[in-house]
């Protein structure tokens, strides 16, 4: 079953297949579409993650239209040639790197916000979107794109729904699928598919749009998405709390959703992270605790029930401060957006994405650190409390060629805490290479099965993005 | 194509696989589990739309427990014998009628909520758990299952995920798969399938949960869900305005989303509607105006958003009632609970349940004017106003042995205008078999192939439901 989705020439047809591809996208492109030059296409062999394959693409589409879309899918599906879909390549999960012998179908320059429409509070947007530049767009008019992964600035929407991104603000605004309206997508042999629509109910046929989402490039190329917009809110507050142990901080974090709190968004820090910080930019945080929560409430009531989260995390913390201005606001979350950035300078960060019931968060965090003592391996650990996702971040020596291999034993043995936890491998980023190995024990062989199955319908001979995901 | 998705026996052969089927699931269930009572089965030929197909059933499952529903399975799909899975049979779009020779598989028994979890916010059900029951159950901690679709007294949680069912309070928290996070379910064959997780957030693998989610039953069979729940709101506030017409007030519910207010609900009666409820309770709504619009507004800032919401409809509305009394709130919500049960007496009702893009509702509502007149047919409208959600009610006389043809011809106009203003011929209810002949001019013709190879991908002898949804 496994081998229709990988296409199955051997070395000499596939390079011959390649270049009758080649020839027929120079014949029916235009001519600043494709690029050879293996200097140009080196890069595309991985993306944010590191991971790489053996060799690297053959060549590069720079797709305009969807229609460069079509016309380069309908051949290499009839040459059965792989094709990686791609948008910004900052992918933390090697969904995006491209293989010896594969097309790469870059998007990046279908970025045009087609349409925005205020009354619907709905935009149309090329999948090539930096999302933060739609976001931007949407504050133009008292809007905003809910989803903001930390990539944003950098990410592309497409790149987003193929990943189904998370971000900061999921627990209350929902994650990327729950703000995709609609898409256009075209199918592995070149059809185009719409799925959804304009409205935000709706329920005529199969719910294509969220099974596309998340899909990673294995199902279908998105060409343009309707995204749904929301009204900024009219107010925010702002509270950061210490507390004496990161245990600590989870439950109270558990706290506030015991207490039935629904803030916008939760974060927690741990030790290391706060001395990471404190190293690069000469702060004092690690001194005030061992774990930081932030916490940012929102809507007319943002004042009223930040007010009820500082009175429940009082008995707990060390100290807690709330703040209605967003100056101070920024200043507070000053540590959150200075967390990767500090850790990068110690390392390669390996940003791990477990997430668990919300209940067993403390259990959570108390496995890593054992999983991290017994491997010798050390451990950052950022969390977006209030939805139970975890990011372990490994830092790995930069001197070392690879991935060491307590590394992946840490790691491993975290994916395994999240799932006996009840939880999953993946939060927001998504499988790609790097978790394929442990996929079957979070979905069991039925589910495997059928996800072969409609990869089937789909991509029959399985040249969308193979090897990635399922 | 089509065909395969349909039992393809002759009629003797049917009959004898039928026969053989009985046999088999005599022998195999428990005794109290099988009813081929011709008296008892009668009623299983169609649900709460009066769809009514040819014949009636063979025979009802009532299962117990998920391994009834596996076995069940599993003998139809090798002998080929349709299997019509049931929840309470509210359904409005004859997704649950079952035709001559069918089995259908009452789910009504397995109605434990087997967890209920406050610290991680969800609850485990069987699918025949009645919706209200969840929602008192976890009322008791504090928690809403926040999906309320009018019909939650009556129906089951599993086919309200079948149809991904909506209700009144969707623009504020999304439909039925918005709270779904997991399902178990069990394939055509009797493959037991587990999707999603008990996390809020989660990307490996494809959304199965939502794939299976609004699929009326004709990719698998749902024995478990996993649903979300969410703090009741710690206020409401509510505000009930007049308008001299209904496009008046569908433009005020509009002018509520350009100022960008997010009430949990805003229904929507027109005229006819105040008429009907006059003349069943002999109060004098209609006096007052041509068009209710009645606002929820919920959590800390309830009271001030509703103020502004007031402001907003003031200079439009003839009149504007606030209050923050949840006993004046429940008085000015009557006239939405009565206006149903007050329609009923007029006649049996043909509820529609177009959405359109909320910037189109006033232009909706003119439409579905105009083509009342057109086909001197009598439309009563209610409408979910946030998500520009509508009900058009064609009260059909319960004198005439079926639905008018000019009846239908007013709904396919409905239908029509729905799809030019950008919007969808079912906001909520599902396609079953009376939407059916139109899904195509909404799907187009590749996404209904696509549909039907997944539906190969699921059930490839077609036993799930045939004849329905797509």
């Amino acid at each position: 079953m496994t081998l229709t989705h990988q296409p199955t020439h051997q070395p000499t047809a596939r390079a011959t297949a390649g270049a009758t591809l080649l020839g027929l996208l120079a014949r029916d492109l235009a001519p600043d579409r494709l690029t050879t030059d293996p200097a140009a296409t080196a890069a595309y062999a991985t993306d944010r993650s590191g991971a790489r394959p053996d060799g690297q693409p053959m060549a590069v589409v720079h797709a305009v239209h969807a229609d460069d879309v079509r016309t380069t899918l309908r051949h290499a599906h009839a040459l059965r040639v792989p094709v990686v879909p791609r948008g910004a390549g900052t992918g933390l999960s090697g969904g995006a790197a491209a293989a010896e012998g594969s097309l790469v179908l870059d998007l990046g320059r279908m970025n045009r916000i087609t349409e925005l429409s205020p009354d619907d509070q709905l935009a149309v947007v090329e999948p090539g979107v930096i999302t933060a530049e739609l976001d931007r767009a949407a504050a133009e008019h008292g809007l905003r794109y809910a989803p903001d992964p930390a990539s944003a600035a950098l990410s592309t929407i497409g790149g987003n729904i193929a990943t189904n991104a998370g971000g900061l603000r999921c627990a209350k605004y929902g994650v990327t699928r729950d703000s995709v309206l609609g898409l256009d997508a075209v199918l592995a042999d070149g059809t185009p598919l719409r799925t959804g629509r304009r409205t935000v109910k709706g329920v005529t046929g199969y719910d294509l749009t969220a099974l596309l989402t998340g899909s990673e490039g294995t199902l279908g190329v998105i060409t343009a998405a309707t995204v749904r917009l929301r009204p900024i809110p009219v107010a925010t507050a702002t509270l950061a709390a210490y507390f004496a142990t990161f245990a600590e901080a989870a439950a109270g974090a558990t706290a506030l959703t015991a207490a039935r709190i629904e803030p916008a968004l939760a974060e927690l820090l741990d030790g290391p992270v706060l001395a990471a910080i404190d190293d690069a930019h000469g702060t004092g945080l690690r001194g005030r605790g061992a774990a930081l929560l932030l916490v940012q409430c929102d809507g007319a009531g943002a004042a009223a029930e930040a007010a009820r989260a500082a009175e429940v995390l009082r008995g707990r913390a060390t100290s807690v401060e709330v703040t209605a201005d967003p100056e101070e606001a920024r200043e507070l979350f000053a540590a959150r957006r200075l967390a990767l950035p500090s850790l990068e300078r110690l390392g390669r960060p390996l940003i791990e994405d477990i997430a668990v019931p919300r209940s067993r968060l403390a259990e959570a965090v108390r496995e890593i650190e054992t999983i991290a003592a017994r491997h010798a391996v050390p451990v950052h650990t950022l969390a977006h409390a209030a939805d139970g996702n975890l990011h372990p971040i490994l830092v790995i020596d930069p001197a070392l060629p690879e991935v060491p291999e307590a590394a992946w034993a840490a790691a491993s043995d975290i994916f395994a805490t999240a799932l006996r936890l009840g939880g999953t491998l993946t939060g927001e980023h998504g499988v790609g290479t790097l978790k394929r190995r442990w996929l079957a024990a979070e979905l069991g062989p039925e589910s495997v099965a059928l996800h072969h199955r409609l990869k089937e319908a789909f991509d029959p001979h399985g040249i969308l993005n193979p090897g990635k995901a399922i």
